[in-house]
């Protein structure tokens, strides 16, 4: 029996990959994409949603657009990384594919209400659309398997010394999203450093040889460009579809249960995601954080995702 | 015309008398009322405004309840005024007007979706359901005509020295309205501190003689005893229905047009509202800021509005 | 017999009245001046003490110069009160008296050393000079009988809307001197702005008709000036010599035992002395805290005391 | 020309190898040891600097003892690594150097006036003393040629996820000596992770044979015993000497030039060191950080000075 997944993102180079694996991985069973802005402002990332999602052929999924904005803090679109419009490289083909009429809560809300079993919330962006719908519908809690998130670090980060980028873009909405005590996992960049795009992934990925994975190099090509100017890295970290492969594949991916606070107040690190691995704080476990990922195994199933695609 | 009104609360003795004034003054018109967690549990805020609107014989009102918890911090309920149930004192008779099935941000979009000017928001509690409201719904920002909001404060605080309880239970949220860009209004401690319910006040409440007023002079009664102990104030200060006199009577209620900044991130300070009355920021002007207010002509108001409820 | 004192300041208008009062005053023996970065960078503030000391004839008053800059943060001159030089307004003449070759630390030291009894340090400036003492010196803080602070506020600050300028400079410092755990009393804002240098108190200032009076004449007319431009006030209050009168004469100030925190970490508030009138936060008191003053009272002292002088 | 050296320290068993180095190596020239409260309170560090440089037969060496508590917060004596005494493990003989009776500032000021070229500050501790001299002879800091400090981290740290146990003893200290513009060496918890006093380490210290040597593995059996407990690493990092190390032989620590930041704010992150390995906060550099460091010539270099010891 395949997981059932709402995957929240904001595609991004990587939440296309995340897409394409959830889609695809037949032990996961894609309910609704919710998208929220991040990489880029909202309207670029439920574009692009659409896009990667008509392209590869994906049917009857629905994509709702969730929260613009941070929860009290001012969006800064990683243009850095993912260009202008998120999604840069490729020439972007017209979506066919609607975004729903529903916002992101009200499809999170129904896709939960309308589910036999608890669904498991993979987020792949900032965690406003979750610690959102934990606020407006706090009785559909009980509901949410799991959120299992790409964020955070258990070192350093990416944005300021100690900050990730969705951690550092949304520090209130993950303190909110812990604060629940909804079952929660952690994958940091201290694992998705781990997945990278080198030269042989980017050609196995080309050699499946469909239009997605053809996009996907064209992905993969320009995100190892900006990765390299801006974080000294020629081969970028493919973090987001790590958060995916946790899901479909129990052990690929390892975790430890530990105390995850996120840093809401400081001034050089906002958004740092405090993971006490030694237990010096004597504080209850909050989280389950990813320490470790079988990266051949990881590249196999986004190789054999992306092959059920178009 | 009379102003159309959403009024946010969280009843607390001082907002039954804001949800009376609203109901009863003939400039006001009040459209619904939604509830927020704050001087006692969402629990009983809801049940405390249904009790009172039903005692009032107030019709066609609709009351959804809302957020029971502020955006990130935990909710301590302001027991040391209000007592257990947020509304201690009287012993409160079963309501007859039910909750609405919609919650209190489906309420306030279909409020606004159904007038057909824009509408004005009071809040007498923390700002979590606006500041919920603004996230969800941010194309219907448009359609709100000012936020007016009881709370914060120009000079010192009644829960830490520089905060005022809805200020201090939702720090974020404020920054969120603030942010929006909504016309905003806060009526804090400085001007309510002028309006209190002295014997003579009383007195006359009591002499309007219907038994809402009886109703009222129970809560005042309470009111005060819990203000001297806490506050060293043997009148307490009707903080709440200022705000609504603000929109009833223009003029009455004196403002200035000034720079508010929320306190996020002190130890010692979260949620003063820092007022820039001096201009030293040079900061852009966001907010208006009672400064004063036409005391005989309040309490006029207040009893005018309860001689025409049961 | 007179109380001992030594002086630390950062003349500043209104420390040149704390100066010559306590010179001055036959209940005050004054046995040294220190001076620190405040209202203008040291070496004006050395160099004005020098001026002020020389011109009012007062003799055998050792001064050295402290420091320049507050414990953690930069030092931003209040050029928008006190002019260029921190004495705006007279011509200053050439000073006669020499600073001390001790630094104030050393100075504050020998003074201690050298009573039979425990001295009262006025502070008048940021406390950056009484903290590094306590750190440099821990073992001379039972020689200090107290600390008498002008910095702070029960209220409203002058800076920002919650903190007054000599605690905004350096914060911290007034936390490590708070910590040490020597008599503290606080004279604020909430008091200093009652004794407001008038027309009438310049006038009988000017009648006592020596050259200090008139040298003080031409600083209070400064003083108002910018007072009137930066706080809307267009008679000063002379903040400092307040806490000399109140180790002067027991009585004319009145204070209140109670907490005060300073608050380190606000983005908005940093520098907030937060007083726990109310005994709300539960923590012991650690402050005395000036909240009210003879106004006649103190004027006369200050008149007294001048005409003492050259 | 060796290069002369104050050691400003809190022993500590790291702190002891650092001592025995720096007196033991030729190309260093001791001239003071100062001490801080830091792993100990200062009675204890002082004293333990006596005993090691006792026992060692180090002569001509003042000690002279600092500040026994941070500028601003508490101390937290690290007793759960160093025992209750800061350095558990061996029996303490009687030490037969006496304390200087200058104090730790007075000594440093004193051997910089007495230098014919600028002395490098190597500190192993807190940085409390080496900022509280900044701020009290600021007029002496161009003697300084350089601070090279043990402290802090680029990645994780040892008491908080993100601090360092002396950065988060004292932060504050760390942005007062970060302020100063000295040339300033940053040695952390990244680099010397790397050197660890394994079984072959403590054999190769044991074989020197002199009853340095024997009271050294008396200290490396404790402090590994108490790394295993707290950190997980039965073979402890010999944090201290590394900063020795680095001024006694350049290139045997490497370093960039990069920009360091403390958190002084952060509820969760105060004393984090935020070193901005990828330039991505665009402020200029202030700092030379240890990257990596040459283990089997460290280890060389520890034993051949205890060989120089009795
Ligand atoms: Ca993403
Ligand atoms: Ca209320
Ligand atoms: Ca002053
Ligand atoms: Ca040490």
């Amino acid at each position: 029996m395949p997981t059932p997944v709402i995957l929240d993102c904001d595609p991004g180079h990587d939440d296309v990959f995340a897409i394409w694996l959830a889609a695809g991985d037949p032990e996961i069973d894609l309910r609704a994409v919710t998208t929220v802005g991040g990489n880029g402002r909202l309207y670029h990332t439920t574009y692009n949603a659409r896009v990667v999602i008509s392209l590869a052929g994906i049917k009857g999924v629905p994509i709702a657009p969730g929260a613009d904005s941070p929860m009290v803090r001012l969006l800064k679109p990683a243009e850095w990384i993912h260009g202008d419009n998120a999604l840069g490289g490729p020439e972007l083909p017209k979506p066919t594919v609607e975004a729903d009429p529903r916002t992101a809560i009200e499809l999170i809300r129904d896709t939960l209400d309308a589910s036999d079993e608890p669904v498991t919330i993979v987020a792949t962006g900032p965690l406003t659309n979750v610690a959102m719908f934990a606020r407006t519908c706090p009785d559909r809690l009980p509901m949410i398997k799991e959120v299992v998130w790409m964020g955070g670090s258990t070192g350093r980060g990416n944005v300021t010394p100690y900050a990730e980028f969705n951690a550092w873009t949304d520090p209130e909405a993950v303190a909110i999203v812990l604060g629940t005590g909804v079952p929660f996992t952690m994958v940091g960049l201290n694992v998705t450093h781990q997945v990278l795009a080198t030269r042989e992934v980017i050609a196995r990925i080309g050699a499946v040889g469909n239009r997605t994975a053809a996009f996907g190099v064209e992905l993969l090509n320009f995100f190892n460009s900006t990765y390299e100017t801006d974080q000294g890295m020629p081969d970028g970290p493919l973090h987001d579809p790590v958060a995916v492969a946790l899901v479909a594949r129990p052990g690929l991916v390892t975790t430890v249960r530990t105390r995850v606070d996120v840093e809401l107040h400081g001034t050089e690190t906002a958004g740092a995601t405090c993971v006490d691995l030694l237990g010096k704080l004597n504080r209850p476990p909050n989280a389950n954080v990813a320490t470790g990922v079988d990266v051949p195994a990881f590249w196999r199933l986004v190789e054999d995702a992306i092959r059920t695609l178009d």
